[in-house]
C-alpha cells in the first residue's frame, strides 16, 4: 500500500522522545542500558502499524521490545499505540532492516519476529526476502545462543522458500504450521497483525514456524 | 481401497522367485550378496502398484531397489511390472514396515522413499504414521551416514506433521515443496505414483521434501 508522504509525520515521530530512538547505532551492544534492565530483547522487523508488538509489549512487561520500520507513515501509528498504552518496555527505530548489524551487537537479541514481510515474488528479487540466507546470517550474529526467529506469512511461496533457507542454515525448526487457524483455538493463542486479520477474513491460510539458532 | 482377497494371489507372488524375497530377515546386513554387487540400496515403504519404484529401477541400473508392501493384491501388480520389464535390480518383500529392523542391518540403506503413505488423520493414530519419530528412529538406524528420506504426499496435515517430526529428529531438510507441480517442469522431472496421478488430475497440490540423516 502506498501512503501519501506527509511532512509532519517525521516531526511527530521525533516528538515521541521516550519511544523513538534517533541514533540506534549508538546503542549497539548496550541496549540494556537504554531499557535500564537486563531483560531479554525481542525485535520485530517490519512492524507496520504495530498492533502485534505493542500487544506483546503490553502482555509481557518482563521482555524489552524493539520495533524496526522504514515507512514513517505506518511507524507513527505504531508509536501512537505504544504511547496510548503508556508502555515502558518498547522502543522504535525508523530504519532499514539491512542495517541491523549496525544497530545490534553479537548475541544481543533473544528473538526476532518476522510478520507478513514483503514476499518479493520475482526470483531476481529473492535476495531482498528477509528470510534469504543473507539475512539469516545477520540474524545468527545478533541472536544469542538460544535465540529464535518467529515467522508468520500468508504467502505460500515465501513460506516454502523460507523453510528451505532455514533448513540449509543450521536453524532447528519447530511448531511449523501450514494453516495456523485450522485450529480455531489459535486465534486466542496468537496475536494477529493488522494485515493478518484481513487475510484471515478472506479465508486465506496463515503459515507459521519457529526457528531456533543451532549452536 | 479394499480389494477382494483372492487365494491365488499369494501363490502368484511366490512364483516370482527371482523377485519375491520370502525370508527377508535372512538377508539382513547382506543384501548386497543377493544383488551380487555393492551398489547403493534404495527402499520404498508401501510400494502399492509399483509404478514409482519399477520406473526408478529401470532408469537407474546402478542402484538396487527393495519394495515393501503388505497388501498382496497390489504387490502382485508391482511384481508383474518388474517381471515385464525384466528388471534385475529390484526385490519385493510382502511384509509390514514395522519389521524393517528385522529386514535391514545398521547403515545398510542409502535412501528411503515414502510415497503417499496412509495419513492416519486421527490424533490417537499418530503413532502409526510412517513419519512418526518411532519410525524415524528406525530409519536412522538402517540409513547410512549420507542416507536420505524422500517423501511425497497430497495430505497437508501429514506433511505438516512430518515437517515437525523430522525437524525435531536431527534430519536436515531440503527441496521442501508445498506444491511440487506448481512448476510444470517437475512433471517430467519426477516419476508419479498411480495415486499421485489421480491427485494431480483432481488439481490437488503435492507436497514433497528430502531429509538427510545428520551425523
Amino acid at each position: 500500500m502506498r501512503l501519501r508522504k506527509r511532512p509532519w509525520v517525521k516531526e511527530e515521530i521525533m516528538q515521541y522522545t521516550s519511544y523513538t530512538v534517533v541514533n540506534p547505532e549508538n546503542h549497539k551492544g548496550v541496549w540494556h542500558k537504554l531499557f535500564q534492565n537486563n531483560n531479554p530483547i525481542y525485535v520485530e522487523l517490519g512492524t507496520g502499524r504495530g498492533r502485534f508488538i505493542t500487544s506483546h509489549a503490553q502482555n509481557n512487561p518482563e521482555i524489552n521490545y524493539i520495533a524496526i520500520e522504514q515507512k514513517q507513515e505506518v511507524l507513527v501509528q505504531a508509536i501512537r499505540k505504544a504511547n496510548h498504552l503508556e508502555l515502558s518496555n518498547i522502543k522504535f527505530i525508523l530504519g532499514n532492516v539491512n542495517r541491523i548489524l549496525d544497530f545490534f551487537g553479537q548475541g544481543e537479541i533473544s528473538r526476532i519476529y518476522l510478520n507478513f514481510i514483503d514476499p518479493w515474488p520475482k526470483k531476481r528479487h529473492a535476495k531482498r526476502r528477509l528470510t534469504h540466507q543473507r539475512f539469516l546470517d545477520m540474524y545468527k550474529h545478533i541472536l544469542n545462543d538460544n535465540g529464535e526467529i518467529h515467522f508468520k506469512t500468508d504467502n505460500e511461496l515465501l513460506f516454502e522458500f523460507s523453510l528451505n533457507e532455514l533448513s540449509g542454515q543450521k536453524f532447528r525448526l519447530s511448531n511449523i504450521s501450514l494453516n495456523l487457524y485450522r485450529d480455531e483455538h489459535n486465534l486466542a493463542q496468537h496475536i494477529q497483525t493488522e494485515y493478518e486479520e484481513k487475510f484471515i477474513n478472506q479465508g486465506k491460510p496463515i503459515y507459521r514456524l519457529e526457528a531456533k539458532k543451532e549452536s
